[in-house]
């Protein structure tokens, strides 16, 4: 019987138990994988630029970063950086204001090991929205042409853009260069650190994104299994423009379009997305210095 | 510099390498044990009858059953099962409406070894409301004289009462013993499992709680990092009587209350309280049929 969180047990799968990078990659290329998964938890595959996680944490988190970067104003065209594993185009695929999805995926190979092994992920390419380009997303945020500025939202899902652990992605002229690709009052939704790790500050972070962005930041978070302290983060920015509540949904999922996706999501709903932006006290007087 | 979210990294303090309970045990009793933490991560030092976990976890998940079950009508008699650190002890100190604290504890040595080395949880015991019971819960249940139901409200903190690892306390008797030591409308919190926990089947265990209990039964969860899952899962209970809203505190925590505690709680408030309680949508399906 199916586990009543949607996806299946330890128990009822084979597993694959791989030693190192060349055999994971042998693994993923001959035969379908199988994560291997712990009683409670979900143990991330991580192979160069493709981290496979439980489908049902994806739908929460890609759902997440959906709904969060599609707020009140019609939003018609879509930026994703990285994301090649299709998810997030899945889930964009629900909305029916969207006119146009650009992806920007610096590894074909992680397409195509997700087109065969993961179908009902990849099953986001499908939306005849999609453009595809193949290459580095840093480099394709600064070659988009100012005067043909047409974001509405651009999602980040390709590295660390905030936090302790961020790279490049993290310096101010690459924040600067995504808010210059979205529109006036545009949006921008990445991950962001567990509010668990002991190196975040989220007042940093929120300071740092108030700076590039010049519009609304808001923090939030949800349950994620497979993430080292059981929860993921996401920063939501906006662009200088009339401000952007990102905690309430004013465009909540139509529960009959799918897009093209095969059903309604497994996690995501109006509630858990208000819910994910209630800060606990220790992290509520870091941002607004209030008592409890 | 302490991290924002209270506690210290890994990396500021010296730790214990333990092999097996012997090591840990004279550890723990030979100079304060510091716990192993990784990263992102706490690490449970699990000792007989003694579970350690961060700090800033317990104030979550202990304010969680204090705050659930307190609500409107005043609560005036306490009882706890297990607890024998003094974490809910302390929480429960926070709420002067309380005139009497049981605690029944089967294991004394947790007692003595949180006083000597957590004083900041043993200080629960300072309260002078509280009245040490040491023996089994189970017994100490059944033995509640029925012309004496007083509990306005009882806390489990001793075993899985409800779900798949469930042992002699999600037995139909024992629930019905802790709902016969309730007053009518009286109610009770105990964990539960992990909504991502495979093998748990939230449905079966409303059905049984509201078998047991025949008021009020809701289900709510909370981050906690040095989980499986990183959360854990709360059922709230009540018997008989007015029906019980557990998912909007009407009892806000006075801020400048802090009962024995040393200050504010960290991690609890009314937002994430009432966030606790929204379900993702394969468990609302499960609980209510519900399409999204």
């Amino acid at each position: 019987m199916a586990a009543e969180n949607g996806f299946a047990s330890a128990h009822e799968s084979p597993t694959i138990h791989a030693q190192d990078l060349d055999q994971i990659t042998t693994h993923l290329l001959s035969s379908p994988p199988i994560l291997e998964m712990e009683n409670h938890n979900g143990v991330s595959l991580n192979i160069p630029g493709c981290q496979c996680f439980q489908q049902v944490n994806m739908d929460m988190v890609l759902l997440s970063y959906n709904d969060y970067v599609l707020p009140k104003q019609a939003v018609r065209n879509v930026l994703l950086i990285g994301g090649g594993d299709g998810g997030i185009l899945r889930e964009i695929s629900r909305h029916s204001s969207v006119d146009r999805i650009d992806i920007c995926e610096i590894d074909k190979m992680v397409i195509d090991a997700y087109k065969r092994f993961f179908p009902d992920i990849a099953i986001g390419y499908e939306d005849p929205r999609v453009n595809l380009h193949i290459g580095d997303g840093v480099e394709f945020l600064k070659n988009v042409p100012q005067a043909q500025v047409t974001y509405d939202a651009i999602i980040l899902d390709a590295f660390q853009c905030v936090g302790p652990d961020e790279k490049e992605a993290g310096d101010k002229c690459f924040l600067e260069s995504v808010a210059k690709a979205l529109r006036p009052g545009g949006v921008m939704c990445c991950p962001a650190e567990s509010l668990w790790h002991t190196e975040f500050s989220l007042s940093d972070c929120i300071a740092k994104c108030r700076e590039a962005f010049k519009g609304s930041v808001s923090y939030a978070w949800c349950t994620t299994p497979a993430y080292a302290s059981g929860m993921i983060g996401f920063m939501l920015c906006s662009t200088e423009g009339p401000p952007v509540d990102f905690i309430h949904p004013v465009n909540p999922l139509n529960p009959e379009n799918y897009g093209v996706a095969k059903g309604p999501p497994l996690f995501y709903n109006s509630e858990v997305h208000t819910a994910a932006f209630c800060m606990p006290s220790f992290a509520k007087k870091k941002m607004f210095g209030s008592k409890i």
